[in-house]
C-alpha cells in the first residue's frame, strides 16, 4: 500500500510537470508572455517543401515565424526555426529583466525526428541589460551566462545552469550563438531556447544600484 | 510483479486521462465543439506588451479573444482573456442543452507562472435555458449551479459539483461571475471554464415537460 | 527502492512517449513535415455551427481544413476533417518515400467525446509510388498495406502493421477508404492517419531497381 501511494504520488508529480511547460519552470522567453526575437541571423528559406517559411512577412530584419524558438513545440517535427548553416545566432529581448539562473535548449524528440543532423551543437548564451532597443549594447556590461554543448543522446529538452549566477547581474537581452551543429551543411533548426531566473525583489534592486 | 502491474496501469492510467484535455471530462463549453462568448465585462487591453490584443476585432461587444476562455491552455501562461478589475462576468452559449453536474475553473499552473494575483478568486456560476439569443433571461428559469473559491494552491484547474442537481434543470447558457481575485487591481485573467454534464435522453425530456 | 526506480522508470518512459507525439514513432504523413492531402471524398459542411468550416477556400478539390487529418489533434473534441456519408476517402503524399511499416488511425477519446458516432469503422490503406502529381496510378504498382477496424473500445490512437512489409515496396502516396463507420448517417470525422515506415538506404534502393 505504502508503494502503491508512492507509484501514484511519482506519476501525479511527474504528469503535472509534464503539463507545466515540460519542466515546471518559468520561462521570461516565452513568446505568449511578451518576449521577441530582435534579430538572428541568416534564415534557411531554401527547397522546404511546406509553404509556411515563404509567406510570413520580415520586420527589421526579423523573419515573421522566428518567434517559433520562443513556443512551444508539443513534440510535434517542424515546430522550430531554420538558420542558414552550421553557426548563426538569435537575439531574445525577455519579458522583463531578471536575474538569470538557467536556460533550456530544446530540439524535437529522437523517436519522432526525421533527422537531427540540423541540432544545434556547441552554444554560448549570453546577457545584458538594454537600455534601449535602438542602441548597441556595451559590451562590458554583457554576460556570459552558459556555454554547453546540445547532446542528441540525452532528454529533448536541455537545462543548462548559469555558469556563475552571482557574476552575473539583471539582463532583459539574451542571444544564443552556436558554432556548431550535428551534421547538417545547409542549415540548424531551433525549436526552443528557453530563460529561466528570477524577478529582483525592491532590496536587491536597491543593492544593485549602490554597487 | 504484482506491484509492477500495479505501476504500470497507474501511469497509463493517468497519462491517458492527461491527454484526454486533462480532467477526461466531456466540456460542453468548448470552443470547438460549437459553444462561443455570448458577453462579458469589459477587456483588460491597455499595457500589454503582446499585440494580440489589440489587432483582434469586436463583435456585439464579444471581443474576438474571448473564445480563449473556452480553449485548451496547454499549460502556457499568456493564453487566457483578461477582464478589467477585480470582478466581472463571462456568459456562454454552451454546445447543447444539458443537465450540468459540475464546473471546472483553470487557471495557469504555479511553477510556469509570472504572477498570479490575477487568477479570480470567489466565483459564483449560473445557468438557464435561452429561449432565443436576443431574448432576455427570465430570471426565475435561473438555476444557481456553483458557488466556490479558487485556490492558488490547488491543482491549477479545479472542478466544482453541482449545488443540487436534482433542483436544476436544462440550461444552454452558463454564466461565471467573479467577485473577487488573487490581489490584482487592475485585471482578472480566465484561463478556462468548463461546463460538464449529460444530455438529457428522450424519456427525461419528456418527463421535464410534463412537470 | 527497487520498485520505487521501476516505478519512477515505468513513468519517465511512458511520459516521454506522450509527450513524443503520442506514440514516440515517425509519422510521414505529417503535415508540418511536408505532407499533404491530395484527394479526398466530399466533406460535410451542411449543419456545423463552428464557421471554420465555411470560411476556408479549397483547392483542387481539397478543402483548406483538410490536413486538420495530418495534425496532432491534443485531445481536443472537433479538431478533425468531417467526411460526407459513411464511405468515403482521404489520400496522401507522404513527406518522402518509405517502405511503410504501420498505420496508425486517431479518433477522440470516448471520455471527451460528445458522440463517436462518426468514428471510421472498417478500413482499407493501399499505397503507391507517384511518379508525377498529375498522372494517374498504375494499379499494378498499388500495394494493399492494411484492412482494419477501428475499435471503439480501445486507445484512440490504433495502429495496425502493413499486412506483409515484404510484399510492400516504396510508396509515396497512400491512400485511406472507409466503407462503414460507428452509426452517424451523415458523417464520418477523420482526426488523424499517421504513417509509419522507414526511408530506404542507398543498397536497399539499389536492389530494388536491380529486381
Ligand atoms: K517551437
Ligand atoms: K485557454
Ligand atoms: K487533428
Amino acid at each position: 500500500d505504502d508503494i502503491r501511494a508512492y507509484a501514484r504520488n511519482v506519476v501525479e508529480k511527474e504528469i503535472e510537470k509534464h503539463a507545466a511547460d515540460g519542466l515546471g519552470r518559468v520561462d521570461y522567453a516565452l513568446a505568449s508572455s511578451g518576449a521577441f526575437v530582435v534579430k538572428h541571423s541568416e534564415p534557411y528559406l531554401v527547397g522546404k517543401a511546406s509553404n509556411w517559411v515563404f509567406l510570413k512577412s520580415t520586420k527589421n530584419g526579423v523573419h515573421g515565424d522566428a518567434d517559433k524558438m520562443l513556443r512551444p513545440s508539443f513534440g510535434e517535427p517542424g515546430q522550430c526555426f531554420p538558420l542558414k548553416g552550421s553557426s548563426g545566432f538569435v537575439q531574445i529581448k525577455l519579458r522583463t529583466p531578471i536575474i538569470p539562473e538557467a536556460i533550456t535548449l530544446e530540439h524535437v524528440a529522437k523517436s519522432v525526428a526525421y533527422d537531427r543532423r540540423s541540432a544545434p551543437k556547441d552554444c554560448r548564451v549570453s546577457g545584458w541589460l538594454r537600455a534601449h532597443d535602438d542602441l548597441e549594447v556595451d559590451t562590458e556590461k554583457m554576460f556570459s551566462l552558459a556555454e554547453f554543448t546540445y547532446d542528441l543522446e540525452k532528454s529533448n529538452a536541455q537545462t543548462f545552469d548559469v555558469l556563475d549566477s552571482a557574476v552575473s547581474g539583471l539582463v532583459d537581452t539574451v542571444r544564443l550563438d552556436f558554432t556548431s551543429n550535428h551534421g547538417s551543411a545547409s542549415h540548424t533548426c531551433i525549436y526552443r531556447l528557453r530563460v529561466h531566473g528570477h524577478e529582483p525583489d525592491a532590496v536587491s534592486m536597491m543593492t544593485m544600484q549602490l554597487s
